[in-house]
C-alpha cells in the first residue's frame, strides 16, 4: 500500500507521518520538494486550528472557521498522499505503520499524535467533565453550556435552577482563562435578554486552579492581570485549591462543595499512546523523551515531535503548545532533507519563544513577549493579529475577520446551535 | 407553567405557537404589538434555513451559516416567551399542549410542526437511505459523502470503490436537483485534486425520479432545461423509473440494479404527527385539512399552517414551500390581532405566488415567476439574490454572501468535515 503517483527507477524514500496537527503537518511542508514518497496519516480528515477551540465551545465560532481539510492544504503537493484512519501499533523492527488491517512501510517515521485529556488517575471523572481537544468536544461542550441555560429556563426547582446556572472549570491555564472568560461573556451579554424566567446574568462561572495563581507558565505580574480581569467579567476564581471529587451533580474545591451540572475539564493532558507504541522511555505525561535531533534513542529514523515528545529547552522542558509543535516539525523537514542529499545535518533543535498570549473576555488578552509584556486592549489586539494571521488559509482568515468583527459590534455569537441533541426533552 | 413577565389586571389570552420554522416565526413576529402572551415552542434551540441545507449536506456552508438561535431573533419581542422542548400532544377539550411532564395551557393555538420524510410503507429505507429535514440530517450526509470518498481512496478493491464512488438521490424534486448538482460539482471540481490513487470525477452521480420530468411542480420547459443542466454537470439522470428496492449495498431503478453504498432520500415528506394529536381529517400526506380561515373545523381557536396543513389555493393544495408557510404565519396572526381587537377578520387566506425557484449546481437555477420564466445564469444571479435576502439576520447574508463569493471564484468547499465519526477506521 504505497502511494500510486508518479514512476521511478529508484525507490523514493518512504517518509510516513502520523498526525496532521501543527507538528505534522508543518513536516508535511518542509518535504514539499523533495522527491520522495509521502504519506500523511490522521484520524480526521481535517487540520484543526486548536487555540481557537474554546471558541467554537462557547458558540463564537463554528467547526469549518477553524478547521481546513487536510488534502485541501496538500492538494498541491505531489508528494504527499493523505489518508485518513487510527494508527493503532507500530513494529519498529519491521518498520511499519499499522493502520486498520493494513501496515504501512516507511523509512522514516515522524510521530506527531498530540494529546488527550488526563484526569490524574480519576478516569471516572471524563464521564461528567469533559475535555476540550477535538471539534466533536467542542460542539459537545457548546451544547451542554446551551442547554444548561434551556433547562433553567425550564424548570421550576429553584436547586435544580442555580445547579444549572453555575458553570465550574477546572485548570487555570491558557484554555481554562480562555473558557471562564467566554462563558461569562455569553451569560452576561449574548444570552443577557434571551430569556423569560432566568437572567443568565445571575449565572456562576467558577475556575479552579490547583496552583497558586493562573498562567502559572507567564509572569507573575500577567497572571495578577488575568486575575482581575477575569473578576471583572463576574469570573469566581478558586485559586489554590484542588479539585478533590467530581460527580454529575457537583464538584469538592477544597473543602467547599459546588452545586453544578456543567463541569469543564481544562486541567491535564497526557501524550498520545506513541510511548507504548515505541517502548520507549517517557516522562510521567506519557510524552516520549527525544535526543537533541528529536529522535528516540537507537531508532534515527524515529522522529517524534509537539505534544507527544518531551524535548528539553533552555529551562526544562518544552512546553505543548503550537509554536514548539510548528518549529519542531519545520526542523524535522530539515533534518530529513539533510540526510536524503548527504548535507550536514542543521544541528540540535532550537526553540525560539516569540511569546506566549492568552485572552480573557472579548476585549482583554496578556501576551509575554519575554523583552516585554502586553495587557488590556492592546494586547487583545495583539492576539488577534497573530490569530488571524496564523490561521491556515486565506478564506478561514477572512471568514474569521467578520466574525469577530460582528462579535465585538454586537456582543453576538453566530453559532449558537444546539445540534445532535440525544433526546430532546423539555 | 406561564411566562413570568409583566403584570397584569385582566388575563392576557395565550397563544402558543408549535414550531419556529418560516410559519410559526411569522406568526410570532405579527403577534409582536400585541398585549398577549405568548409561548413558542420548539424542539430546537434554532430556526432553519431550510431551502439550503442542502449546501450544508454538501460541505459548502457551515450549520450556523443557515441557522440562527429563536431566542435571537425574538430578543426584543418581549411577549414572547421560547421554549426548548418536544411537543407530545395537544388536549383540545382542556386546552393544552403537552410539552414533557409539563402541559402548557391555551387560548390560541398555532400548530406549525412542519414535515418529516416519507418512504411510502418502505420504513425499512430509511436506516440506509436518508433524508435531509434537520442540521443534523445535514452534517450526517456531509459525512457520509466525504466519507465515501476516503474509502474509496483507502480501499484496495475494485468493486467496493466503484460502490464508494457511486450516488444515488432518490427523488427529482427541488432538493434531489439541487443535492445532484451540488455533489456533482464537489465531486468534478471542489475534491478534484484532493485523491492521489482515486479520481474524483470519475464518480457517478445518479438522480432517480420515478415522475416523467424532474421538477414536476415547474413548467416542462424549465424541466428540460434543468435536465439539461444537470447532465452537463455530469449527473446521470433515471427519469421515469421508480425504485423499488434499497438495501445498505444499492437500490433498484426500474430493472436495474445499482451498486451504491450512498444513498439519498429527497423523494416524499409526510407531515408531523399533529393531525394525530388534533384527531383531526387529513390528506395522504397526513396533514390536516385546514378551512378558509386555516383553522381545523370545530376548533376556531386551533390554526394549522405551513408544511402541516393541507390549505386549497387556486389549483389545488398548496405546495409545502417556505412561502406558503411564511403567508400564512402573517396572516394567522392577523386573524388572531383582529379577533382580540374585535375588529373584522381579513377574510380567507389567499396565496400569493411570486414564483418557483431551484438551483442546478454553482451557476444555474431556473426560477418560474409566473410571469416570466429565467434559466442559467440569469436564474442562479436571482435565486442567489432572493436567499440571500430572505436569510434571517444581517450578520447571516454577510456570511453567506461571503461564502458563496469564495466558492464562486475558487470552486472551493469551506466547510468540508468529517465531524462525529462513529469509529475512524481505515
Amino acid at each position: 500500500m504505497t502511494a500510486a503517483h508518479g514512476s521511478s527507477e529508484a525507490p523514493k524514500q518512504r517518509i510516513v507521518i502520523v498526525g496532521a496537527g501543527f507538528g505534522g503537518l508543518n513536516a508535511a511542508k518542509g518535504l514539499a520538494g523533495l522527491d520522495i514518497d509521502l504519506t500523511i496519516i490522521d484520524q480526521h480528515n481535517y487540520h484543526l486550528f486548536q487555540p481557537l477551540l474554546y471558541q467554537v465551545a462557547t458558540a463564537a465560532l463554528s467547526p469549518a472557521d477553524i478547521a481546513a481539510p487536510i488534502r485541501g492544504i496538500l492538494r498541491y503537493q505531489k508528494n504527499a498522499t493523505v489518508l485518513l484512519g487510527k494508527v493503532t501499533g507500530i513494529d519498529l523492527g519491521k518498520r511499519t505503520v499499522q493502520l486498520g488491517d493494513e501496515a504501512i512501510p516507511y523509512d522514516t517515521l515522524i510521530i506527531a499524535t498530540g494529546a488527550r485529556h488526563s484526569y490524574f488517575g480519576h478516569n471516572e471523572w471524563e464521564r461528567v467533565a469533559s475535555g476540550l481537544k477535538t471539534i466533536d468536544d467542542a460542539t459537545a461542550m457548546r451544547r451542554s453550556i446551551l442547554l444548561a441555560f434551556e433547562r433553567a429556563e425550564n424548570t421550576s426547582d429553584e436547586a435544580e435552577r442555580r445547579r444549572l446556572l453555575t458553570f465550574v472549570i477546572i485548570g487555570g491555564g491558557p484554555t481554562g482563562v480562555e473558557l471562564a472568560g467566554a462563558i461569562a461573556e455569553l451569560a452576561r451579554a449574548a444570552l443577557a435578554r434571551d430569556f423569560r424566567r432566568i437572567d443568565p446574568k445571575t449565572a456562576r462561572i467558577i475556575l479552579v486552579e490547583a496552583g497558586s495563581r493562573v498562567l502559572a507558565t507567564f509572569p507573575e505580574k500577567l497572571s495578577a492581570i488575568a486575575e482581575r480581569s477575569l473578576r471583572k467579567l463576574g469570573v469566581e476564581l478558586y485559586v489554590g485549591r484542588p479539585v478533590t471529587h467530581i460527580d454529575a451533580d457537583g464538584a469538592v474545591v477544597g473543602n467547599e462543595r459546588i452545586e453544578s451540572r456543567t463541569l469543564i475539564w481544562a486541567a491535564g493532558v497526557t501524550a498520545s499512546p506513541a510511548a507504548c507504541w515505541l517502548g520507549a522511555q517517557c516522562d510521567r505525561s506519557g510524552r516520549v523523551i527525544v535526543d537533541l535531533e528529536l529522535t528516540v534513542s537507537s531508532y534515527p529514523e524515529v522522529f517524534v515531535i509537539g505534544d507527544t515528545a518531551h524535548a528539553e529547552g533552555k529551562a526544562g522542558p518544552l512546553p505543548g503548545v503550537a509554536p514548539v509543535a510548528k518549529q519542531q516539525g519545520a526542523y524535522v523537514a530539515q533534518v530529513i532533507a539533510a540526510r536524503i542529499s548527504g548535507r550536514e545535518p542543521p544541528g540540535p533543535f532550537r526553540y525560539r519563544n516569540y511569546g506566549n498570549l492568552a485572552t480573557i473576555g472579548r476585549r482583554e488578552a496578556v501576551a509575554d513577549l519575554g523583552w516585554a509584556q502586553l495587557w488590556g486592549r492592546a494586547g487583545w489586539l495583539l492576539w488577534s493579529i497573530a490569530h488571524i494571521y496564523f490561521m491556515i488559509g486565506f478564506r478561514r482568515r477572512i471568514l474569521v475577520a467578520v466574525e469577530w468583527f460582528w462579535s465585538y459590534l454586537t456582543y453576538q455569537r453566530g453559532a449558537r446551535l444546539i445540534t445532535d441533541m440525544p433526546a430532546p426533552g423539555a
